[in-house]
């Protein structure tokens, strides 16, 4: 069983799946713990929209509504066919249908490899329906639904709204629905992709971008077989003003191993997705429920500008928790000037707190209208880019209903200033449900049942799209060195496109290195060429500072490891240096990725690296260095001088651009020695891909 | 206003608050919106155990009960009076009823200290009240609600339950009680602590202990003024056998900003309650979400063992993400054994996935007792400390009635392996809520609406009481050196407690100078002794190889910086060292806090220190060291020998105990050096308190 994304977006014939004229239902049942009967029922909701044909093999009513037996019995087309029968009868049933023209099919059955007795069943049904031109979706899916045609083909019921669901697993699809109705939202299209042997998820996300009632997609991908699609899909989802939402797995090795038991395929590094969604403008999440809460904001509320929240609370208590949330999520609780703390102290008790979190000290409660005012007031701050309304609103409508009305006018009004003002309002509430709240989610103001999902929706929001990019093409000279392994071939491949070095010359004798001692600047390095890890394997000398030692530590070297390649090399002596690690590699899914991080010999220990599909600007590389803990080391760390970061940057740039480079399939710079003056690489490893090497 | 916690638990007096024979309302109220009209409906609740006394300026009715006019009207004792009268009026009702032997009272209304015109009128009613042999609550707080004596003194209502809530904010406890009712919990006391002028939250949390329906305590807290109170009052309460979950703010700068504002008191470090937790054996949340979610599982399963968790869901991706959650909340998402696997092969369908996590692969739906019995197969693992069962379960009884009684039945056999087995198993269900769950509730089987708030709270029930400890008594030398600033002294007072340094002579002369080259070995390093920061102020020169060196150096920083003490010091060459900083400082609520982290100029990029309350046993030093990320630095990186880590942290805990010296307000030893043969201060800092100073 394979699950790879194998295509970029065609959306070819798809139209005919979405929203099919005809549907036949072969393996409808009258039992209504089967699936065959959920997709009977579903499918007749339609039918005053498309004809809809049910088919039993005993012929019995479902639904109070006559079946057929058979396929031959149908007059007409067939449509879109869904797949609910034995394993074993689904390529038989596949290829009446489309001997019957169907245009469409959605494969619910599981198990038709294992069933058929033969690996690869599945891929070859799904080459017979593409040859047809038609499509499939699935099989070993819970089915699809979509609102805006009605199409409801699918265990379950699904709560209509404006979030499209697309699902590698249907049961957490189906997670997704429910806890989007628990919410008060809903799903515009449903898409669980199954084992994707024709439309992958990928396709199904962009066809979302052209589907009206979408206004917002949550992806679960458990792998990303052409990333690239994923990518582009999130694209036209943003180019139609929609947002995308991922939620994948593999960031532990108990989640790995179970993916590629479940799908057989890898799940990508959690930094590497991290780094296309980046670059596609989707932002992933890490529980259905984040997925949710996110796409609540996303799909109602205006995209806040920046970072920067006012948090108004009922209770100090409140508000000082919320402004802890806040800041450890990355929001800004940006302290107000003194006008504003004026402004909204005349609007609140003695007691009230005034700056940023405002605490109501029952202001809100004496006169509900404050509730409004004080929100307002947050809004019409030029340095406030949303609002955070957080405690006991919403309770009123329940706890005394005499004032249900005056919460519903305060709800009224916030909803207009966040259509004046374009910065999103959101609430959390203590009360779980009221028709205050009710209103407010009508309204397009997000309501969240925790402090921390408020805030958890905000800090996605304000990330997500912020660093959209294309991913550029390399740049490259027009003619490149070879890919050759060995120090010497990776400092040219290096300096072809730009990356600089201390001068070197290739010895292989006393004699070279006599020579090379004339021609470079002393002290030197002397490094056995072809060997990787040269400070473990004794192949690397350091601070030769004269003729004699250099060709002293040449003999004992040459003693040991043999006749080869030497380097002797000038060694970086500058000062205010600070080592960083730079390299380049290959992600099965989603292609090459550059990397840069803390160099030295701890770099290990704190993980300090970032990742961005690659190649990179030296403006994008700029912005991964300024994302490092470690960047403080690089502007200059306690009272030293700044390194040259636009050089640093232009090599992390340079390097990247070996992305376009056939047979490279790893480099590492490690380390790159960025000092005031500028950047030495002094030591690189390049590894060819498999096929060169053989 | 202050609000310090300024006493031990004492507990003396509060059993006439928690259960009083009488209850006299003053300030009743008929109108249903009036805090006093909820103060009197609630006290009459109790009227079945207890008299209870309406007081009402205008003698109206109130629920249909009569009410006095005055306290004089009253006949016999007044008992639990409580304060529902405007601000002004406080210490005149307060006074009367003190006169009339009342023996506690709630403090409801705020702002007394305003209304009287005069700070600290507060205070002085407190002192009268404690004078008088009585107690008081509050003032400026929401109230006090005992499930177990019927007695309901507060605004708001409460569910029934079995947590008991300590609150600094009214309204956040009140979230708090929300929270829970909403997940099927409640509540067994409430208490709103208000400004807390006589009975403090460490005195309530104490009086936990005692309370038979209590079996876990939520505590909020601003500020802790008496930190060892609070840490007391944990201890009793884990005594008794009951957990506490501690949610606080100020780890943002803006919370630390409204808490002084809101309550006029500084908030901690959160690392220093962090470390007063650990060694309490409480643990700290961020949210009222997350301290209720972890309540959940404290009040109603056994603690966890370890954090080895099994997790089963109904699906290869709720298991994945499952198992990313896990992960990244700290458990062991521990792997099966082939026994184990091939045990719960034998209960699923061939698609299932047999490791952990286990994708039961529709096994579940097709005979509902399978998830028992794969649950069971899970507990009966020696290596599994807890099992999580995320997904579909739950919803059986809403989705398909019939096989409600099933669901149930499976319940039912969970509750008795987890009572069998002692090990905990949380519920994540799709399902909002159904029968089955409200039955696995009752039986002591926590439910949870997301994934992350199961693993969330099973991570706390890990971690819970963990390390608790007893802070040791500082052990000191019967005769301390004097604590004075300058290093040798610093020098002298560490080496007393078991410190060691390099050998070193004071110097004030040439002469001296060329006295200590013969008696200490070089090379040497010069240090002058008074300098704070010496190497930003050029008071230390390293590597000074020969006498005369070691004379050039003094003459120069001696023309510089003029007569004084300077130090001439072997200098540490040893190799495979790594420099670590040690201290020690006194937090204003929890008192000496030590602490030991990676060194290196980097040190302060990498933020890697930990903290525990001081002092601290050399074991309790070895755990300090394994929390720290660069902790592989010292037990052989990259193929270096480890350093003596008995020795480094029998220096940690010999440091920690200047934490008995009085006048010591602070120490610094950075760096220390650690090597395989031992470890060496080479600079340390001890600043006087000011009170020594003036």
């Amino acid at each position: 069983m394979t699950t790879q994304l194998t295509r970029t977006p065609e959306l070819a014939g798809l139209d005919g799946i979405w929203d099919p004229e005809v549907v036949t239902v072969v393996g409808a049942s009258a039992d209504t713990s089967k699936w065959g009967w959920f997709l009977a029922r579903g499918a007749l909701r339609g039918a005053g929209r498309r004809t809809v044909h049910l088919v039993n093999r005993r012929g019995v009513d479902v639904e109070g509504v006559p079946t057929v037996r058979s396929l031959a019995e149908i007059d007409g087309p067939l449509g879109l066919v869904v797949l609910s029968v034995p394993a074993a009868s689904v390529p038989e049933v596949v290829d009446e249908a489309l001997g019957r023209g169907a245009t469409g099919f959605l494969g619910i059955t599981a198990g038709i490899d294992r069933a058929v007795g033969r690996p690869g069943a599945e891929r070859e049904l799904a080459e017979r329906i593409r040859a047809a031109g038609a499509r499939i979706i699935g099989p070993n899916c819970l089915g699809i639904f979509d609102v805006q045609t009605e199409l409801h083909l699918a265990w379950g019921e699904f709560a209509p709204g404006h979030i499209g669901v697309v699902s590698q697993s249907g049961q957490l699809g189906s997670e997704i629905a429910g806890l989007a109705a628990q919410r008060g939202l809903g799903v515009s299209r449903f898409v669980s992709v199954g084992n994707q042997v024709d439309v992958s998820a990928a396709e199904a996300l962009a066809a979302l971008a052209d589907h009206d009632q979408t206004r917002v997609a949550i992806l679960y991908a458990e792998s990303f077989g052409d990333g690239a699609a994923v990518v582009e899909a999130v694209r036209r989802m943003r180019a139609a003003g929609k947002q995308t939402v991922v939620l994948t797995v593999g960031a532990s090795g108990a989640s790995q191993a179970a993916a590629a038991s479940h799908t057989g395929s890898m799940t990508s590094g959690m930094d590497i997705v991290d780094a296309a969604c980046r670059a596609a403008g989707a932002i992933r999440v890490e529980t259905p429920t984040q997925a949710v809460e996110l796409a609540a904001l996303l799909s109602q509320a205006p995209l806040p500008a920046g970072p920067r929240v006012a948090l108004v609370a009922d209770s100090g208590g409140q508000g000082a928790v919320a402004a802890d949330v806040a800041d450890a999520a990355g929001l800004d609780v940006v302290p107000f000037s003194a006008e504003r703390r004026a402004l909204v102290a005349d609007l609140l008790p003695a007691d009230a707190g005034v700056g940023n979190p405002i605490d109501l000290a029952g202001g809100g409660e004496q006169d509900l209208a404050t509730y409004a005012r004080v929100v307002e007031a947050c809004l019409e701050d030029a340095d406030v880019d949303a609002v955070v309304l957080s405690g006991y609103f919403g309770s009123y409508a329940v706890d005394t209903p005499a004032q249900a009305d005056q919460e519903q006018a305060v709800v009224e009004t916030l909803a207009a200033a966040v259509a004046a003002g374009g910065k999103p309002v959101l609430l959390h509430s203590m009360c779980p449900q009221s028709s205050s709240l009710e209103r407010a989610r009508e309204l397009g103001l997000p309501v969240y049942p925790s402090i921390e999902s408020a805030i958890g929706a905000l800090s996605g929001a304000v990330r997500i799209g912020r660093d959209a990019r294309t991913v550029p093409a390399p740049t490259l000279p027009s003619s490149m060195p070879p890919v050759r392994g060995g120090y010497l071939a990776a400092r040219v491949l290096l300096e072809a496109v730009g990356v600089s070095f201390p001068a070197a010359a290739e010895v292989r004798t006393v004699q070279d290195v006599r020579t090379a001692t004339q021609e470079l600047d002393g002290p030197w390095v002397l490094k056995a060429d072809w060997i990787e890890h040269k400070t473990e394997h004794g192949a690397v000398v350091v601070g030769l500072a004269d003729p004699e030692a250099a060709v002293a530590a040449f003999a004992e070297m040459h003693g040991r490891l043999g006749d080869g390649a030497y380097v002797l090399e000038a060694m970086d002596r500058r000062s205010h240096t600070v080592e960083v690690i730079a390299g380049l590699r290959h992600d099965p899914a989603f292609g090459p990725v550059v990397m840069v991080g803390a160099g030295g010999t701890e770099a290990e220990l704190w993980r300090d690296t970032v990742l961005e599909l690659a190649p990179v600007t030296a403006e994008t590389a700029h912005t991964m260095l300024e994302r490092l803990v470690s960047h403080r080391l690089l502007t200059g760390w306690r009272g030293r001088p700044a390194v040259d970061l636009d050089a640093l940057a232009h090599t992390v740039a340079a390097l990247s651009q070996l992305a376009g480079v056939p047979g490279v399939a790893e480099v590492e710079v490690n380390p790159l020695r960025a000092a005031p003056d500028g950047v030495l690489a002094v030591d690189a490893l390049v590894i060819e891909t498999e096929d060169e090497q053989a």
